[in-house]
């Protein structure tokens, strides 16, 4: 089965980072597309790949699958072997405990800190309000469960959807506790990880509204 | 395995009714415990079950799941016999694309319309601007693909996601396409749908922000 992935430019593109570090930390081979975001032509582009008109889009033969967490779902199907939710059934529901609170939360967090693989690590210039401290706090919390390897053991999908988080904490420079530090540290030194942040610093396309904080 | 679901107030509480629905048309059996939500001390009662305080959230025995889309692929997993996701892999990752698209879209739609099941039917007083058109119209989309059915043929979890969806279209009496209209008619008449809204009109909780619109 032929599978080609759909993504955004990885200087901004979050959603677009999740399936594609899992498929690349667990060496799922796959075609990769770029569409640059929010220029003209691309949302039309996109829709022609699936109903919402948004990236990440999995396209296995002539079958589309939209959204992260759907596209998750579908290659944990797919690969049972690559053990992309963890084993055990509770722990695999802690798992997609986090990835749905991920999916629809952060609302806060991610405002006050956008995705930006290019940007100089530095502070958010207006610092973070009530909302955002909560959910930094949060976030640590989860962080903190992994100890001394990833969020289960073994990296798998949970750890894909917190990865843009991780690279929002260092970018905007957010102190962290120890715990929460020595998780992020172990994202960042990821192989995939690094090759998307250095993919990203060669793009050319700039987003005004996501240059300024 | 003895269920309990936790749940919000039924007149408000559409991210409860998702998983209640699923269970009660196919029969699975719960306990469930009603936490009416934004009054003193509910935020930390919940917080008692699962991490983000919010509801829904499932609890088996002494473990817990929370958010409605996790719940259902625990349940999916617990009783592979009830279909909760739709056979064929790909009409089980387009069920899971359209839960998802519902578990992080729809805002401009969800705010213009919020849920109330004790709403007398009428419209909107503001309309619907663009955005919650385009929601509007995504929906009816969705929905038409139902033909005379199901989104999936039977009753699956694609259709619990939408249903608050349905009750909200119901609710601010908005213009429908016919093959929308008709499946709204089929989810407003399931007696698990109808059980719920006759118990959230017998609820005394009332939430001012929710009742002026
Ligand atoms: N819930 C979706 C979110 C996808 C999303 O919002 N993608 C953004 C880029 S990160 C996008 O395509 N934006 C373009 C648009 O909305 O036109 C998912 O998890 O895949
Ligand atoms: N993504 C969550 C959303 C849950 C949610 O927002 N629940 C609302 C009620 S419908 C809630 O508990 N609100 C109370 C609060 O936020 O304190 C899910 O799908 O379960």
């Amino acid at each position: 089965m032929s599978l080609t992935l759909f993504i955004g430019n990885k200087a901004y593109s979050s959603w677009s980072l999740r399936p594609w570090l899992l498929m690349r930390a667990l060496d799922i081979p796959f075609t990769e597309v770029v569409t640059p975001l929010y220029v003209d032509g691309s949302r039309e582009r996109m829709l022609r790949e699936a109903p919402t008109g948004k990236v990440p889009v999995l396209r296995a033969g002539d079958f589309a699958v939209w959204d992260s967490l759907a596209i998750v779902e579908y290659l944990a199907e797919a690969f049972p072997d690559k053990n992309i939710w963890p084993r055990g059934k509770e722990n695999r529901a802690r798992a997609r405990s986090l990835c749905a609170e991920m999916h629809s939360g952060f609302q806060a967090l991610r405002q006050a800190c956008p995705t930006n693989f290019r940007r100089a690590r530095r502070a958010a210039p207006l610092g973070l309000e009530e909302a955002a401290r909560a959910d930094l706090a949060r976030v640590q919390a989860i962080f903190a469960q992994a100890g001394k390897s990833f969020l289960f053991g073994d990296f798998c999908a949970a750890d894909a959807f917190f990865a843009p988080v991780v690279s929002r904490l260092d970018t905007y420079a957010l102190e962290l506790e120890p715990a929460a530090r020595a998780y992020c540290d172990r994202i960042l030194a990821l192989p995939a990880f690094r090759q998307w942040r250095e993919d990203a610093k060669a793009e050319s396309w700039v987003i005004d509204r996501w240059e300024d904080l």
